[in-house]
């Protein structure tokens, strides 16, 4: 019986591929009533403060999708310490921003240092004390709370991965996906080959029958080999498209800025930061939600492409495609920030250019963390609304729109015919279900990963690259460290006074290159001679003018500590946390445990059954070992008689 | 008739902890047949080339030695491979000795540098060429094939761990050591108290029995607390112990060799460093060898004195201790090598004293990583052959000899009885099998680890603090980093050459503290002006004469991103020879599956059987169910019925 079953739904879903039928769903015959009790329950912005009730969720929508949600739920739940840690955080940065040193003396209109110009020629010497507003801003970002506030979220990170294991584990063993059935399904519907494969296969033998008569039953990996080489290919291609994207958006942020600066208005050249920043913001996150989509669509090209064999296979190779795309689609810009932005500029006298003629920019002089934090927020707050709204509201309705002024052309008696449908009849105009929306998918995906590729991708796995990346934006892009360094190496009173000059390095302004110096040399009413910098280099009185100074490889070497130690610290407090909570919950263990006991018991019972059935001829004692059993199924439902009861009820 | 069993085998263990009976066995039907086959196929060294009997040992000694012996072999069998790369990697070492550029600088005759003294007063000015020796010597264990070697065996290392895993599942497959049975026996006799448990909870019972009358079950954590403290307390004291021994050991070679240096006699003057280098490695090796019974002997009394409820939970802690102070002993003398020695120094004109007259000690000048090599092979080797051939052959031994003489002692008609008496009534005679000797211990400690206890003490949870210790080796204790950093960064030809001078610091010897200064300023006919020293300083004409120079943070920056790309790599490789090793052999992950649908199918069976059963009220189907579930079992017996088969059986 179990068998028909699966060879229908097989069937079922080579027609579908090969389109003979449009659509095709169980009856759901208690449908109508989930539909209610599920909006009245859950998708209800009123009962947000209640649990899910994934139990409904996974009976309408079934496992995967109820799995989904009860990841969203926790995520959610958990956000809710790391916001509150978040706020106090960005509170404590708050209250100490009056006290912060460095800003201070940045202020101070008495420390008014004169920097050296930002651009060529038309940009002029500056006053440090007009980055004020910037340097306060930037303590908000970047202060000790923040470091302190990384290391929680790694420590998150690793508590919210095992109560997600535990969570996973429980509604594996409620849901029943545990043992026989998960593997069961796992042979005889997953592994089924998959329509376009067999189409494949089909056309390949046909195409060879001229040649030999023996039936080809696979495709060899001579005959994916175009379809892999395609796929590198594109991958790469793909890849080097997003790294030509953020190369772009850099190179529109220089010229445009010395466009800017260039201009004859003084309301344009005093607003320049502000222009080149929002609309470079703007661009990246255009471009991002753009690519994001076109990458999602090349995925599944390049997966049909390959003819998977199996459904399994097929979602395994999509997603880490779509992973992999998408992943360096959002933070190829963000790791550009935090680890390139200002450390290719070069220096004064000899800085780097981009076409002969375009200076790479630096960050303002807060640090690059502060720039870092806008740019991830405004990825991911615009991708949040916008994917949001257009895709998951916006796209939907507008297609049922379309879909009942359609119907509304075909007429009233249709409409009047449609009242009289069953409920299963009236679900087939429902738009069908083409995958989740892009931004659920990227969750489902990480949720996916879990399930599915844990030996290849799996997110503690993830976790040792995430770490070092973390450990490598703390030491740096933030400032944490050259103030320790200074505080602890070179302050001659052990505070932080003294430190803006400390980091800021000297150049003579006849030492510009021809042609590069600034138009008016005595923009602030006498003539500069000395304007300096942002970098660790030795002044020009020194043997070895403008190289590295001593203080640039001490603080090298402290970030490079600081980051040995963090990924380290991270990994180890992962360790702990994994041992300190068990991966089964202790009353799921305990059952499992029972159910074995019982099933062995079961074995036994049996194995004397029979020999008294043998001996005696009697159906006594089989009839007693089937009482028994069901007495023990109160108790504890063994595992494989539920199974058998689920299947025959299906 | 299972309970039965165990109920005897428990009964058994209690009444042999409380000494009523001196010994307990199974009765082993074969076990002469099976000695003399062991002794055959495998305890003989004439067959150390044909792979193990692992079946025989194992039916013979148990599962657990069973399983130690797989271990055993394979890491036997892995380390071919290992020591053939290491023969080439030394035999390039050999090849390239000549061509080395730094110890040819050393070696020549021209570039004949003035060293400073290496201990005060009594030491004078040495001639780099006398180290031409100890430079060509170090080049054989610090060369760029020594860092791929280093790789290679982290690769080694992750290889072996996968093979273990799938030798293991192999194994705990034939053995019938996964699903039920294990399960089964943990529950019922591993999880059965300790007897010295019992009598724990019977003695609080007497002693409250005053105050009420309620039966006493368990200890809590209370009545632990005492031996919870002690245990703390003992542990961190043998630690305490272990930093105290090395710390003495580095006394005795300071105070030696400054003593050694004053003697008149011109032989113990010249043979100096070799005299102090062999006798404390002696007293190294010997130390660590006695310290390693007392920590054993420790161990055991801790947990003893802990109580543990069961004999699993025994042996866990017992292993957690002893794996903790043996590794602490083992490695303390190592790691204070690789990071301590020679970095402690202080610099001349100010050297770091102990005791306010013992200078520290330096390493010689081809780098620490010789003396580490010297060192680690002392300490294994001599830890090899003396607890092999002392704990393992000669003790036993010794002991069968006094019993013997006992015997003897115990007149002539006793050995004529005992010649008569049955297999199992000789075996009584031999010695009892009072655990492992200590030199398998160890080896057993790790493989238990493996099996034992996964969330908290895996070895590959073991591998990340061990490839950060390996990292850090070859980035800090070889000359490996440095040469890089000269070749890169200041080399004027991109060669070696000049490196040796790079690496020597300045010093004016007028700067000496007062006292102590060499006797003979001119030892080499001519008063020394400028002596060098191994450093990166900023030399005595610079505006910070003997500060750190910028070389120094140069190479410590180069250093630590060495580990981080180091410790990353090595954990990738081990990732990814996790992925592409599966876990589970081929075979066996098919016949598991094979065996579960045939499980699946039984019960099936076994349903419609019943409802066929209490439907005609005739017992055919119960029968045809039987013989087909028979058939099954040829192809591949499914596990729960062969488990059944081999409780009835014991």
């Amino acid at each position: 019986m179990n068998i028909c079953i699966y060879a229908f739904l097989a069937g079922i879903t080579s027609l579908l591929g090969s389109g003979v039928y449009t659509a095709a769903y169980p009856l759901h015959d208690v449908s109508s009533i989930f539909v209610r009790l599920l909006y009245e329950e859950w998708a209800n912005y009123s009962v947000f403060y209640k649990y899910q009730p994934i139990g409904l969720v996974r009976k309408y929508f079934g496992e995967k999708i109820g799995l989904y949600f009860a990841w969203l739920g926790l995520y959610t739940q958990m956000l809710i310490p790391a916001s509150l840690v978040g706020v106090i955080v960005f509170l404590y940065g708050c209250a100490t921003v009056d006290d912060n040193i460095p800003s201070m003396e940045i202020c101070h209109p008495r420390n008014n240092i004169t920097m050296c110009p930002l651009c060529d020629r038309v940009c002029s010497y500056w006053k440090l004390s007009t980055a004020c507003g910037t340097a306060r801003a930037s303590h908000l970002f970047d202060n000790p709370a923040t470091v302190f506030f990384s290391i929680f979220m790694a420590l998150w990170a690793a508590m919210f991965m095992e109560h997600w294991k535990r969570r996973q584990m429980r509604l594996n063993y409620e849901w029943d996906l545990t043992g026989f059935e998960d593997e069961e399904v796992s042979n005889n519907k997953t592994d089924h080959p998959r329509a376009e494969y067999e189409f494949k296969v089909m056309q390949k033998s046909l195409r060879k029958r001229q040649k030999s008569q023996d039936k080809i039953e696979k495709l060899t990996f001579q005959d994916r080999l175009p379809a892999y080489m395609t796929n590198i290919v594109m991958m790469l291609l793909m890849i080097g498209v997003t790294f030509a994207i953020v190369f772009g958006v850099i190179l529109y942020r220089i010229s445009t800025k010395a466009a800017l600066h260039m201009s004859s208005s003084l309301i344009t050249r005093n607003h320049v930061q502000l222009t080149v920043k929002t609309t470079a913001a703007i661009i990246n996150l255009v471009v991002i939600l753009i690519l994001d989509e076109v990458y999602g669509a090349v995925a599944r090209w390049l997966t049909v492409l390959e003819a998977p064999k199996t459904d399994k296979s097929f979602e395994e190779r999509l997603i880490f495609k779509t992973f992999i795309l998408k992943f360096v689609n959002a933070f190829a810009p963000i790791i550009y920030i935090a680890f390139f932005r200002g450390r290719l500029v070069g220096r004064p006298g000899s800085y780097l250019y981009v076409f002969d003629s375009y200076r790479m920019e630096e960050c303002a002089h807060g640090g690059c963390l502060m720039e870092l934090c806008i740019q991830l927020s405004i990825t991911m707050l615009g991708k949040q609304l916008i994917q949001n709204n257009l895709f998951e509201i916006g796209i939907p309705k507008l297609k049922k729109l379309i879909r009942y002024i359609r119907s509304k052309q075909g007429a009233f008696q249709e409409e009047e015919r449609q009242k009289k449908l069953t409920r299963y009849e009236t679900d087939h105009f429902l738009e069908p279900f083409g995958g989740l929306t892009p931004e659920y998918m990227e969750m489902i995906h990480i949720v996916h990963i879990c399930f599915h590729l844990p030996h290849f991708f799996s997110l503690s796995l993830m976790s040792e690259p995430l770490s070092l990346l973390q450990a490598f934006v703390i030491s740096f892009t933030s400032d944490f460290i050259p103030r320790m360094v200074y505080q602890y190496m070179y302050s001659p009173d052990g505070s932080m006074h003294g430190f803006v000059n400390h980091t800021l390095s000297y150049f003579n302004v006849s030492h510009f290159q021809d042609g590069k110096e600034p138009m008016d040399p005595s923009h602030f009413g006498y003539p500069v001679v000395i304007c300096r910098y942002k970098d660790y280099r030795e002044p020009p009185w020194s043997n070895t003018p403008y190289e590295l100074s001593k203080e640039f490889w001490a603080v090298l070497a402290v970030r490079l500590a600081f980051v040995i130690v963090f990924q380290n610290v991270v990994m180890l407090m992962n360790d702990i946390v994994d041992w300190l909570i068990p991966d089964i919950p202790k009353d799921i263990s305990l059952q499992i445990h029972k159910e074995k006991i019982l099933l062995v018991e079961l074995f036994m019972k049996e194995e004397q059954g029979k020999s008294y059935i043998i001996d005696s001829s009697t159906s006594t004692d089989g009839k007693e070992n089937c009482s028994k059993h069901n007495n023990n199924s109160k108790v504890a439902p063994p595992r494989s008689r539920r199974h058998t009861n689920s299947t025959k009820s299906f």
